[in-house]
């Protein structure tokens, strides 16, 4: 194992390690800002990366948001972006849904366990969905729907996707619904799997385990569409374009940015300490996932 | 491995395995009935046992209903029972929780993921508890709600159990709040963990998959109360005060019933082929659970 190279008050790596890399890919939460509260000196780094020609891609798992919404938040903490610099998890998995899959019609319709952000993003891409905001699916379940369910008048038959999200409205019925159409032979896709949410300097549920007891019934895992899956990163490079030898991922988790820059083969990962992640969490098992470099917080980059 | 004895049609066989046994534990969905079609010949089979002396003794995962409850649903459909005769999963709970777990108080009420039947029988032992069927938790997350989970003022600090059963108004906000009292070292029970619960000859999620965010939050697994665990039967025991070497366990699934009267070392475990488990299923894998008899349907035992 080669130990990560520490980059905070090493004016000389600083600099070399910038040079390296063309594009730098950027996970949000715990890296520029921590629930509402920018991280000082953000706004700064990002400037002077620009400033040298880095291109700069937002990548994030948060699926409730579209990449406008992402743009938004961005701005509201003061952070000068791009909606063409955003990949977050429900444009990755439009993307996939529509330029991957290609399901053929007519049962290529999705049902959706999410928020806004997705139905933003799949109508986005033309994808037809149902599900989602839809207040018909945010109510009880009764017992006449037990009925409905069972014998499919509650179906609708061109459903060849379940794709859950974040989804802030989940209740039984939604589950009850999604699991017939798992049950009938549709694809189980996710935004992502990350097991919690971060606000709030606590946890709330995450995508990962609103979907869990789909998994639990069906004994099927879905594709995630988030980091660290791969299929995010391959659509990241057909977007961009980029040259995986001349990016680097930054990220302050090891078990998903770094591991998805790790198993991307990108030229390089960073580490930031203002997260999830602690110094030296890449020893603590044998499976480590080890970044190329680490940092204290992201502005130490200004030198 | 010993092959399990088939009755159907043996009256020598069926005459000597009912002499055997005192006392025998019925599960019900699957066995008497199957939704709400009760199998022809189960009230004239049970009128048998019972004019031969034996004791009977119905024991359900279903968690939504209180032994009252369930006594009503057996009259429903035509079974004479009596209350005292109905062991379910909540009343399980109830036992587990007030006398063997016995939490000193004032750190001992209970955060309830769950329907009426748990909160009554939650009250027949003098147990305090709040969420439940409580109206004030039955509402979508507000974004005030996550500072206030996360500051602990929407919650009680008296709370030192979650459980969780079959909660048909599962919703984000009670995962929210059920995580916060488990990271702050609450004690995780669950009702029972059948994965999903059969109705209209289909599958609807079951309390096992109601409980599965928490698990994929916490990396723990609750506590479960009901078939196949031996907290169960050791309440039953202590209730009953039976001869394991005297009782039999009746019922559809290997993997709960089956396993539960193997596991509880009772002198016979009996499957009936008329709800999940079919013929041979015991030869399926190596950990294999084999009954001691099995029979087309319970009604065979009138020979």
């Amino acid at each position: 194992m080669m130990a990560p190279k520490y980059l905070t008050g090493d004016h000389a790596a600083i600099e070399s390690f910038i040079d390296q890399f063309e594009t730098f890919l950027f996970d949000c939460d715990g890296v520029l800002w921590s629930g509402d509260q920018l991280f000082s000196g953000i706004v700064e780094t990002l400037d002077l990366l620009r400033s040298k020609g880095r291109k700069i891609v937002f990548v994030t798992n948060n699926s409730t948001k579209s990449r406008a919404a992402c743009h938004q938040k961005l701005a509201s903490l003061g952070i000068p972006s791009n909606p063409e610099e955003i990949f977050a998890s429900a444009y990755s998995s439009a993307i996939y849904i529509a330029r991957i899959l290609k399901l053929p019609g007519p049962k290529n319709k999705v049902f959706v366990l999410g928020e806004a952000g997705i139905e933003t993003e799949l109508r986005s891409e033309g994808i037809q969905f149902i599900g989602g905001t839809d207040p018909s699916y945010r109510r009880d379940i009764t017992a006449e729907d037990y009925k409905l369910i069972a014998d499919g008048s509650l179906l609708d038959e061109n459903v060849g996707i379940v794709l859950a999200g974040l989804d802030l409205h989940i209740n039984y019925l939604k589950l009850a619904i999604a699991y017939q159409y798992l049950a009938r032979g549709a694809i189980f896709l996710a935004t992502n799997t990350d097991s919690t949410y971060p606000s709030n300097n606590t946890l709330f549920p995450g995508a990962g385990s609103i979907s869990r007891p789909l998994v639990n019934m069906t004994n099927q895992s879905p594709l995630a569409l988030g980091k660290p899956s791969q299929a995010m990163m391959d659509a990241i490079e057909g977007k961009f374009k980029l040259d995986r030898q001349k990016t680097c991922m930054v990220g302050d988790r090891l078990d998903t940015d770094m591991k998805f820059g790790l198993e991307g083969n990108l030229g390089g990962t960073l580490l930031v300490l203002t997260g999830v992640s602690r110094k030296g969490d890449w020893e603590l098992n044998d499976s480590a996932i080890v970044p190329g470099y680490y940092i204290d917080k992201l502005s130490d980059l200004r030198g």
